[in-house]
């Protein structure tokens, strides 16, 4: 499989980030149809030109027709999906997804699948804060990553295919990680700072703060807006790496902590000074 | 005192927020005089014309001509100057700060000035990343909190000119705390957020993660970029506070943790959706 421009895409669940491949894919020209649940998404996709044709019902004829196809679905979804209609697939297609963990995913749908189609994992590191295909918008992938997320079971075609994708979608930096290495910087740059804007949330329940709230608390509990049904299972998905991670971090905080009680000022100014010069590598270049 | 146009101002201390007080006033049509440590801030304020007049010498041309006078100093430097120079101020003068905490130097100003001279403590919670009156810029006080914090030494004419004083910096809220609650607050929305951000960004010196970083950690870790000198003098000036607001923090993410850890799901989503739900009290109107 190679993507051209005759490539037929196939978008399973139509919200924010499927719409949002929708959206990129048709402004680049490519035919895209989808499969959602429910009506109302198919019908407002096509009102809006977001896709080519959708239907609610996973057919031969939607599914057989596509050359790649991405699912934009929760991870235990994704499973059911391919236990109940990978015989739908056409053969030599390249099916690809937006999971946000992938350990727990890859081997799984790789040891599943039939040996004639091909699962590249790739995570795109983007979203908002809000939800479903209304608030889709090809723009969210522009100064974001795209990550490959290969096994030893992937060709080093569909790993390339899967990289044009990234680029053809207007992501910014395309790479690729192992499932084990992804996990792990996953669990550090994104989850951690989930459970911490959540945590920082729940602390007061002092409605006035708002008042008086800066930017810095504004930054730190933007993603305190959650949807809870995904970033539990994602959580749960990842639970050994996280777990880890949170760990660190308030072995870290309570350094902080009780240098703070015991009016250690150079302890604390070392910490600042470290944290400022690892600060400037993550400026936008 | 009472502002009016012919009103003279004196900034001490021509700092980022210092220059940027200037800058406002000037705007608006004061007379404004600096007086600052180097010589090279000075010139470049003149230049620029963020000040009318400036000086590193504290004299009493400069300080007696003054009808309000900023103090845009660190704390300590702010109660040093008092004791060493508070002779040079004109009678019936009003002097105001910039202070990020108030309990432990509000009082102490207070009992240590003259009483034809009144202090009356004000916090504007704006800032940036970078230092100098080079980056000053009086935006950073658009849709901004200026807060200002009354004692009850304080005359009900001075609290009325500081929160005019701050309409004509161009704060979006102008409101009034006590020293006590004033610290609580920033405890929580400005020192423990900057807390977080420190320890976070000192978790892990993997310059790799730069490439897989979206905006979530970027957004966590702004203000990990902290100037050292300022905010540990600023923690340890409010430990007991801070100290508190930690300790609610860290129960708050380690129940968090103990959820995760014992596959608690119905509990992780419990805790997101109360998170949810209160961020959206923090949407700017």
């Amino acid at each position: 499989m190679k993507i051209n421009k005759d490539t037929k895409f196939l978008i399973v669940g139509l919200g924010l980030i499927g719409g949002s491949y929708a959206k990129a894919l048709k402004k680049q020209g490519y035919r895209v149809e989808a499969i959602a649940r429910r009506k109302e998404t198919i019908d407002y996709a096509l009102e809006n030109g977001i896709i080519d044709a959708g239907s609610t019902e996973v057919s031969e004829r939607t599914v057989g027709g596509a050359d790649v196809i991405v699912f934009a679905l929760y991870p235990k979804v994704f499973l059911d999906w391919i236990d109940e209609h990978q015989d739908l697939i056409k053969s030599g297609a390249m099916i690809t997804d937006v999971t946000g963990v992938k350990s727990c995913i890859v081997y799984d749908v790789q040891k599943k699948l039939r040996p004639d189609v091909e699962f590249i994992a790739a995570h795109p590191m983007a979203g908002r804060e809000v939800y479903g295909v209304e608030n889709s918008d090809e723009k969210i992938f522009h100064g974001a990553n795209y990550i490959v997320v290969p096994t030893e079971k992937n060709t080093p075609e569909a790993i390339e295919e899967c990289k044009k994708l990234g680029e053809i979608l207007g992501f910014s930096r395309v790479s690729t990680l192992s499932p084990e290495a992804h996990d792990e910087m996953i669990g550090f740059v994104s989850q951690l700072t989930h459970c911490i804007a959540v945590s920082l949330m729940t602390c007061s329940d002092n409605k006035n703060l708002v008042n008086y709230t800066g930017d810095s608390f504004r930054d730190l509990t933007r993603i305190a807006r959650i949807n809870d049904a995904m970033w539990s299972e994602l959580f749960m998905m990842n639970k050994d790496a996280l777990l880890r991670e949170m760990d660190k971090f308030i072995g870290e905080f309570n350094e902080l902590r009780q240098m703070l009680a015991d009016g250690d000022v150079e302890g604390m100014r070392e910490k600042m000074r470290i944290s400022t010069e690892r600060r400037a590598w993550f400026d936008k270049k």
